[in-house]
């Protein structure tokens, strides 16, 4: 049976340190799928188009690679594309906790999907979309932390 | 001189979670009141009179349980209801750091009050309103996360 | 049914937090066991006879506590003193997660027994019987840091 | 050359926290600028007039400290006003992980500024400017925790 | 090529925790390699047969699980028997802070070999083998925490 | 008043963190005594004289720089040498909440002293002493993780 993942997310934008973990977990498994959560509910800074083709760009030449956008539970989108795998980083213990709890839900719910994690290395340790996003609002130069594909 | 506490929260909704807090609570305390704030600028998923159904239902048959709404500080309601203690369960350490500085301010507003803390069951950390929530925003069932009598 | 508590600990030695814990947890419970572990194999810093004296002495004008030694399972001693609850103090997430793993496997064991937590105050925060003894060792003056009954 | 010391935040509204790192640091730079953050896009409780205006009260007396706003990142205002250090106090662990992610990314961006971290004081580690806010919110007294100079 | 994963640690005694890791990592790898570090200078509870003997009978039945033990560096271990992955569960904020130093630093060591983390599930999150021997030299009972084959 | 500060810690042996953490700390401080702590009944890896000497080298075109071996508390070897500042470098949140306790308590002890705390460099902050001597004992290379000038 084909090893399928997801690695759910909101990429807004995509940085170095997804990138990593994705180029990473190809060892792992067979297929990733970069899923982009199209929640109409919160604000993004950048349209789901946008983020959508960065990724694209980025993994362009990765075949094993590919991307999707997604609404409703991560859960289910797994279900539909036959992912058995939520593939997530690890960058701090506050993003451990938040994601115990999600994992442990999303096992209770559908206990025959595996949330499996990679470490980011340590020179991605601090760094995430959001942190990227308020480099950019104050008129920041951020492209030292996101793959040379995103041009602000 | 009664034990009296105050089990506050948003309980939007009560889960499972909450519901054995205080079921292992009345073991403790002479009598419980569950206080939903009614937090006028916080926007909430389902309204106070929703919330306060829900827990009335859930602890019908426990006399040493009752529900009530409030607005304000927390401690001044204790105060009101003549109760000396704060009752919360904590479930992790992202928990427990936000629990002992409102405890701990708490305490130096209205020393004779005191806060106890009851742990979570294991099968009931992962769970909280917000993914509760989270799920029902995405289509999902969250029906294994609540009190039976929470039907959405 | 009289609630009884279980203080338990090394208490190696007693320190103004513990003293603070229990003598807010009066108002809680209506006796309280400060129980002092007599574990053979751990090498301790005071005497077990030391330790437990200390304590009576803090608490010699209160009657709700009590101090005993006590080895084997903490869980095995509340059963054979008819205590339902263990008491520990919280000064801080580690303590916390430590905390939280004997909690929850406590419970396992004995269901019936819960564990209650009090949070140690602010300025009690960096203290424990840890750091007063390698003041000891180094020579320092811990005094400030223990009930003025504890004289080295 | 001179030490000059940025302090950057919301202080919305400045507490005794803030006002004890910064009479601490004193000690260690010859200069302390307290930068409030004009940040339009974020709501703030008070406005940046009164935030500033407070803070120059406070510290009247204090020739090694004076109060700017700024608007921008925070290393561009440091490199503006020839500082080298960022100053930031540390509470709780949940603030070293948010801060550490912060000090490593302006690290980044200019390797020759310094964040230096002070600890504050186990009184002062539950007040935050947030809950000061929450206090007044619920129509409670929350001027212990904030200078005298601050009234609301 | 085979994804060979090595699972290291003293495993004493192996819990259900790690049987509940092992058992669900088999859909990830090809194969599983449970390592039992044979640290002479390491004072363990039982002895290296016997923890060796207890992980063979609990995966008697599962052809993808062998058992080795091995001294040096778990990275010479991966090496040598050719595996690309070291398997890690985890359980708590603290285990992720410990397993992250040691984590970065193995791949930093060898660039080409993958930590990959796994959950536990909520229900194991307080077990670990420290709790389960500390519950023997109690003189409590600690089958439930440890698979059925393993007998003291 | 010159600034002193004194960097203290067992340095067994000294790491590239270390090293980064000194190396910053000299555009703060006008002098910084590294302490290496002489403690009899703690076992070392290496000797007293063996981690002098490394850092001796290490820091030899430095003369802000200097190195003692020093015994009793930390705080007394400072008020010895008029050093106001105690220097330490943070890596995790499990070393905040250790560095926060010794922190408070030497405070409290001697409330003219004040710790200062520089953040590790991402690549640095899985490393410590503890992990180089553990590489060393299972016969592996630390040499990427100290100073050129430490030969094993």
């Amino acid at each position: 049976m084909e090893k399928i993942a997801v690695f759910p997310g909101s990429f807004d934008p995509i940085t170095v340190g997804h990138q990593s973990i994705i180029n990473r977990a190809v060892n792992i498994f067979d297929k990733i799928i970069v899923a982009v959560g199209d929640n109409s509910e919160k604000e993004n800074f950048f349209s789901i188009e946008q983020r959508l083709k960065w990724i694209e760009l980025v993994f362009a030449n990765e075949d094993r690679v590919s991307v999707s956008r997604y609404s409703g539970l991560t859960v289910d989108f797994c279900k539909k594309v036959n992912a058995r795998f939520i593939l997530r980083g690890l960058r701090t213990s506050a993003d451990f906790e938040f994601e115990r709890s999600i994992g442990q839900v999303n096992k209770q719910i559908y206990p025959e999907i595996e949330t499996v994690f990679l470490l980011t290395t340590p020179e991605h340790t601090p760094i995430n979309s959001s942190i990227v996003r308020d480099i950019l609002k104050h008129g920041g130069d951020a492209s030292m932390f996101v793959p040379p594909e995103v041009e602000f």
